[in-house]
This record gives C-alpha cells, sequence and structure tokens, in this order.
C-alpha cells in the first residue's frame, strides 16, 4: 500500500472517491443574476434531502476557469457535477474527461449538444418567437435582439425564434440588430449606445439576459429616450425589482428554481444508478409577464 | 503505511494538506444580493493571481448547515476559509475547530468578535448614523430600522449610529419601529405590510439590507403609500437596479469588490506565513448616495 502510494499521487483521489465525497459541483457562468441564484435554490433543495453539499465553481464566462475547474474535480472532489457552460465553451474535451473518470454531468439552461448527458432547458425557441411577436403586436417593427454570445446552445435558440417571428410578421431581418454582448458592462453600455443613437435606430429590444436589458435601460435614461413611448423593451429575466422599475420591465421569466430542483434530481438517479450517460432532455415552459416597458398589450 | 491508513482515516486528508489544495473557500450566507456577488468577484480576482481555486458554500442563514460545511472543510479540502457568518450564529466552536486544524479563518462583512482572527468589514456605526440622519434632515420623525437578525454583528453597529443619531435629533427611541426581519420573503411582507398599516405608522425606513428594502418596495406599491412624499426609504444596498427603480433608491453602498479583495489579499498572507491568528481588523468607508426615494436633500 505504501509502495502503491508512491507511485500512485492520485490513490488518494480514487479512495475518496470510493468513499464518495457525498458533495455535488455546480458551475455557472455569473452568480449576479437572478436566474443562477434561483437555480442554485432549486439544486439544494433536493441536496439537502440526499444529504449532500453543493459546491459553488463560477467561470466568469472563461473556458480556462472552467477548464481547470473540471480537470480539479476528476480527483474525486465530488461525485457529480451539474453545469451550465460559459460563453466561451466551444470544445467539449474537458467535460469527456469528466465522463471518462465516471463522474456524471447533468446540463442546465446552457447545454452542450455534442454530449450524450442529460439536459433540463426551457423552451427558449417557443420563448424567442413569442418575445419578438410581442414587440410586433405592440408596433414595433425594427426590432434588436441582444444575446450574451453567439456559441451559446440558449442564445440560438432564442435567435431562431425571433427570426422566424420576423419572417412570420413580414420584417425583413437585418444583421445590424443581433448583438452579441461583451464580458464587460463599459463595453455593451458603448456597444448599446451605438446602436441607440445610429441613423436607424432600433424601436423595440429584445434582450436574452437581464444585464444586457439593465444596460439598455441605462443607456436609455443618459440619453433621455423614453421606455415604451420611444422604445420598447422585453428580456429573460429573473430580477426580482423587474416589477419595480421605472418602467416596470416585461419579462420571459425561467421557471429557475424548478430548473434547478430537475437537474439535481436527475444527477442523483444517475448517482444511485451509477452510470454517467443517459439521454434524458426535459424542457420546461417559460412565461411570458407583460409589463409597461412594451405598453402593455 | 497501509497499517496507518486503516486506524487513521484523516490520513487522506492530512496528506492532501500537505501537498495543499490550491484552494480557499467561501461562506455566504446567500447570493441573491448584490453585496456578496461583487465581495466574490474580489476575492477571485486576488485568487486568480495566486493560482488558486475558489469553492462557494451557502448557508443560506443556516447555523446547522454553516457548522456541516466547516467540518467538511477540516478534512483539508481548502487551505483557508473567508466567511461571512449566518443570522443564526451565536457559538464559534465550528470556526475553533477549523482554526485547532490549522485551517486560517479571515472574516468579512458579518463578523464573530470572539475570535481572534482577521476581520474586513465597513464603518457600520458611521454609516448607520449617517442613514438615520439623512432621514431627518428629510424631515422623518419616525423611522424604523430593518434588520436581518438581532444577533449580527453588522446589525449591532448599524443599530447604534441608528439608535445615537436619533438621541442627537432629540427623537424619542420606539421598540416596536426595530424590526428583525424572516428567513421567508412572505413572512418579511407581512410584518412590513403590518407596520406601515399600524395606528402610528414610521415615516421612514432605514434597511439593513437590500431585499427588506425591496420588500418595503413592493408593500407601498399594493397598498399606494407615495415614495418619498409619504415614506421615505435608505438602504444598505449594491443593487445594480438601484438608480433605475420607481423611485430612486437611496443606498449606502458598500466597497464590496474591495471588501473581497483585502480579505483574500489577508488570507494569502497567512497562508505564506503559515499562521492561523492574526489579530488584524481593517475597516473601510461606505458612501451614502441620494436618490429620489429620500426626497434628495
Amino acid at each position: 500500500m505504501a509502495e502503491k502510494l508512491n507511485y500512485h499521487p492520485n490513490l488518494f483521489a480514487s479512495s475518496l472517491r470510493a468513499q464518495k465525497s457525498k458533495t455535488i459541483a455546480v458551475i455557472i457562468p455569473e452568480i449576479d443574476n437572478n436566474f443562477f441564484s434561483l437555480v442554485i435554490k432549486g439544486i439544494e433543495e433536493i441536496a439537502q434531502e440526499k444529504g449532500y453539499h453543493v459546491l459553488i465553481y463560477l467561470t466568469h464566462e472563461n473556458v480556462q476557469k472552467e477548464i481547470s475547474f473540471t480537470r480539479n474535480l476528476q480527483s474525486g472532489r465530488v461525485d457529480g457535477v451539474l453545469i451550465s457552460v460559459s460563453s466561451e465553451t466551444d470544445n467539449i474535451d474537458h467535460l469527456l474527461e469528466l465522463q471518462e473518470n465516471k463522474i456524471p454531468i447533468v446540463f442546465f439552461d446552457r447545454v452542450c449538444e455534442m454530449l450524450n448527458s442529460p439536459k433540463v432547458t426551457t423552451d427558449d425557441y417557443e420563448s424567442g418567437y413569442n418575445a419578438t411577436e410581442h414587440l410586433i403586436k405592440n408596433g414595433c417593427k425594427r426590432i434588436a435582439y441582444l444575446q450574451v454570445s453567439k456559441t451559446l446552445s440558449i442564445g440560438k435558440n432564442r435567435l431562431k425564434g425571433y427570426l422566424h417571428a420576423l419572417e412570420k410578421n413580414n420584417i425583413s431581418y437585418d444583421e445590424v440588430l443581433v448583438i452579441n454582448g461583451k464580458n464587460k458592462n463599459e463595453d455593451n453600455y458603448a456597444v448599446i449606445k451605438n446602436l441607440l443613437t445610429s441613423d436607424n435606430p432600433p424601436d423595440g429590444i429584445f434582450a436574452s439576459v437581464e444585464s444586457l436589458a439593465i444596460t439598455a435601460y441605462n443607456v436609455c435614461k443618459d440619453l433621455g429616450i423614453y421606455i415604451p413611448d420611444n422604445l420598447k423593451i422585453i428580456s429573460f429575466s429573473n430580477l426580482i425589482t423587474a416589477p419595480l422599475l421605472s418602467p416596470s420591465l416585461t419579462t420571459i421569466t425561467q421557471p429557475a428554481f424548478n430548473i434547478g430542483k430537475e437537474a439535481a434530481t436527475i444527477l442523483f438517479q444517475l448517482l444511485k444508478k451509477n452510470s454517467y450517460y443517459h439521454k434524458k432532455n426535459i424542457v420546461l415552459s417559460s412565461t411570458l409577464i407583460k409589463r409597461d416597458s412594451t405598453g402593455k398589450t
């Protein structure tokens, strides 16, 4: 045994794994977003029932951090992983390595289609369609779509819904109206200001994440653009202050707490069965909540 | 060695500790609060420079979870701990055990005075005094103070500032105006509604945490109480939407990012020196940002 120890430093890790760490990891891109805090609450409700600890890892949208975390997790620190990938993630080698180390993965919200792991998402295509159509019904003819990045699964599906709604309403697509967010708030502020002060500004904004809607509100406040009179805004958001904003923000609200519960429930099923692959996809519905920022029709 | 292993299951842990886990833990009561997300960003900036991973543990204000986490950390999972204690924490045995296991602790914001560990806080007494005096200068004569719990260090110091400002302005203290928050938002809603519909309601609210200010906004909206005309509100807050609320919220804003940087810097100094005790207290200043909810005088 002692000899083995000398040659296999990872034995510590394997032993810990055999013992079960009674811990699961949640890897998320950010926390200054009510969606993720609600998901975590849902995950923790299930983990607590099972007597498990939850560790939270923040990637800050940095794929290098995500890779470093997942390598670190291979050493048996946790029994399973729940992940919503960073906006930079376009290669899944680090996630495959986790699976090879027999650590089950469940994706939620931001998923990797290439990986044969369970996924819990929301009806992003339908929500994108409904959000865009809601703006059109309220009179918008030139709608901008703001997303975190062009690589994310959720962004792509919401974009499809946006494009389809435009097409169905005979509004031609203008690529300058599809904006990919930056990592820094200041940069997003500049991009949105640029958009709103252009020769042909949008009359509606559909934001795929609340931070971009908040930045749009700030730009409008500073430029004296009235919402909803001059510009209508709808956003994916679980922001607790959405009803209290001036004006109150129309949102597509995801069932974040239930997403967390579902994802954790699936992970514990995998752990119980000692299984690492499972083709299970759960799609939950989001809700469009009409408020003053779109004129409330 | 093999024999030892049989009798000392913790050897795994000790060995890992000797190897250094290159990981630090951050234990916080909640994340749906911009203060803590900013602190974490500050901590991560320093940890990244040092090549360390950051693990986040959420207690949800539950001291049993806090105890369970700290016990779990004794096994060498992390090299050091940064903590802001839960509102239920009034015994420090679990933190003493961490120190005995040679894992250094640095407190931030919510500290335990009894423990001889470094502490990074803000000028809570002065901020409580200034917030209360700001309300008085704007005409308030009956000011409620809403806090998370009566046991927390920060709440006590802010209360002292509140009481001193009342006294200095010859306003008598009424104990019914000091409200301790509950764990559930619904319960806080009921308590604040009760307060605002009482025979002798307050004309000002000083909230020691943003979630209580948001709940007060919701109660006012539902009851048709106008802010700031009927009721003025000031709150400790790092809420990114504070300037966008209807009306914009006057805040005492803590330097959350720098709190995280300072606390992490001290922790890495302790780790470098292999030291576990250190009488170092850093007090940073908060800023009062006047907005419409207090009438802006």
